[in-house]
């Protein structure tokens, strides 16, 4: 050894990268160790990578004193839905932290131990990323990838007039539990209530054993993030149709169903992390028993028809109008 | 259409894509418009994907005056240039914005422009990302692929004993280019030489050309952000050997060659983005024909030994000791 060798005082980059990250990465061959710039992701025949981007940034996605492993599953989570939406079975990611000084090494052993949770629970391995310093809030930028065989992959144009509307689980839960998260909700509902929708919100269950197994039934498909009825919106947009919301056929928790006036936070909220595809009234059958198989129940909500747009309907067959977050006209 | 169309006042998230990203976009079938939210990537037999992140943050990695489509500039070619130091050429990038309300439109037109501008240069598009706000400064994080003959990949662990080392273009201009941009430099060096220097910091270029033509002639190489001392480190470190650098070999630009005490910075100061690699000498006729043909010119700096370690040497052969950003023994 021709110098003697200087050690830093603290965890620099390196140092948190060595102590932090490559254990995410230690499965990968791929990901080289995260000893460089770049990483190698094989490609097998028949199949195509399907690519995501999902940001949070604290504040804004997250509250500042939200647990750091919470923030890392959530911020996973959001981006396995919408590779599931895709109907891609999920392989890794690559993640890029800016941290302001005053998040030191505790918060990054808690930020990593989410992200070790997740890794196992979904069957997933950091590749690599980068970590840079900001004066700013926490910003964290997930690029997550998966597999689908050629011509597997569900996109959000196709949804056909004649189609059924479905959506997995149940929605609403995601914006009513951030209503719980923040006491909205105390002595409305039975604590026990309140921490159930709470946790829907804090961390989202993406449904990554049923969208793959939606390939060639779906038609159309996306992961409800904006609000169920603005996302309905979209794929119609970009399909070409027009969509109808059965109010009542809304599958709710019995959580969200114990609360009244909760109509437009169900149709309008968002984040709730389930899938809405269309599908030919024939695939109805598969498509049930793929529910069955993955263990997520899935419910008919609607239909879509010719034209533009989307309404709800009560139970009498009325229009409902929504004016609320996350909802469009188009 | 069932209902009338309600068209915000302002671009929101919807029409910026729309506007700004989706024309960037529309070269790339998998890119699907933009409309979804992720994107699919083929895959060639015979080939890897190398994918690579870097992260900018306002205030840290440029400056709140910078014109926007320099910084977009900057960002796509950082990112390129650790694809080129795998050997990979590029094929398209994710994107994902961070902004604060204060960066509207004519911002995002700039930067735009400047995305547009690269991505004819280097024959690339973009694939996807995300759109955020945040409280905070500007947080940008490009996720770049490239594409690679399997096994043709050039890493960081790979210098062996005996292998020279070389650089590609001239050192140091980066570092003293960020002088040169504050103004340190006015009155020690002309005004060309002011202007040469500030461009090559705020304008890299990644040796995208030269890159894939070093696949199976380099043993490891990386690009040069840190400094030169210390990225021959980081190559040393994990192949396991040691390096020297003949400081008088390190290839100058006119402009930096007129400064005096330039030495540490040259060595230590790092953002060259210029390619450090190492190679058997029996390769270097054909590492300079590749060089010829890239119109890059490559220049050896010094050789790889046994140990652990890196030492720059002066003309008489003697140590020099240096102590600057960039620069740690190991």
């Amino acid at each position: 050894m021709k110098h003697p060798a200087a050690k830093p005082a603290a965890l620099g980059e390196f140092g948190r990268i060595a102590r932090y990250f490559a254990p995410l990465a230690a499965a990968a061959p791929g990901a080289l160790g995260l000893t460089d710039d770049a990483a190698l992701i094989d490609c097998s025949p028949g199949e195509r990578l399907v690519v995501t981007v999902d940001a949070m940034v604290e504040g804004v996605h997250f509250l500042p004193d939200d647990p750091p492993d919470l923030v890392a599953r959530k911020l996973v989570r959001v981006n396995l839905s919408d590779l599931a939406a895709m109907a891609a079975r999920p392989v890794g990611y690559f993640l890029t932290t800016a941290l302001p000084k005053s998040h030191g090494d505790d918060w990054l052993a808690g930020f990593a131990a989410g992200l070790a949770q997740d890794q196992a629970e979904f069957g997933i391995t950091l590749l690599g990323g980068d970590s840079v310093s900001t004066p700013g809030p926490v910003t964290l930028t997930l690029t997550a990838f998966g597999r689908v065989p050629v011509g597997g992959e569900v996109r959000r144009a196709g949804a056909r007039a004649g189609d059924l509307v479905f959506v997995s689980g149940t929605i609403g839960d995601g914006a009513l539990g951030l209503d719980a998260a923040q006491g909205k909700l105390d002595g409305v509902l039975a604590p026990a209530d309140i921490a159930f929708l709470a946790d829907r919100y804090r961390l989202p269950r993406p449904r990554v054993g049923l969208g793959p197994r939606l390939s060639g039934l779906a038609s159309a498909m996306m992961d409800i993030s904006d609000g169920l009825a603005g996302d309905l919106g979209h794929i119609c947009e970009v399909s070409g149709v027009s969509g109808v919301i059965e109010a009542t056929r809304v599958p709710l928790s019995a959580a969200a169903a114990k609360l009244p006036d909760r109509l437009a936070t169900v149709l309008t909220g968002g984040d709730d992390y389930e899938l809405l595809f269309t599908a030919a009234s024939d695939h109805q059958p598969a498509i049930q028993a793929a529910a069955d198989t993955a263990g997520v129940p899935v419910a008919v909500i609607g239909r879509i028809e010719a034209g533009q747009g989307v309404c709800v309907r009560d139970a009498a067959g009325a229009d409902i109008v929504l004016d609320g977050v996350g909802w469009r006209h188009f």
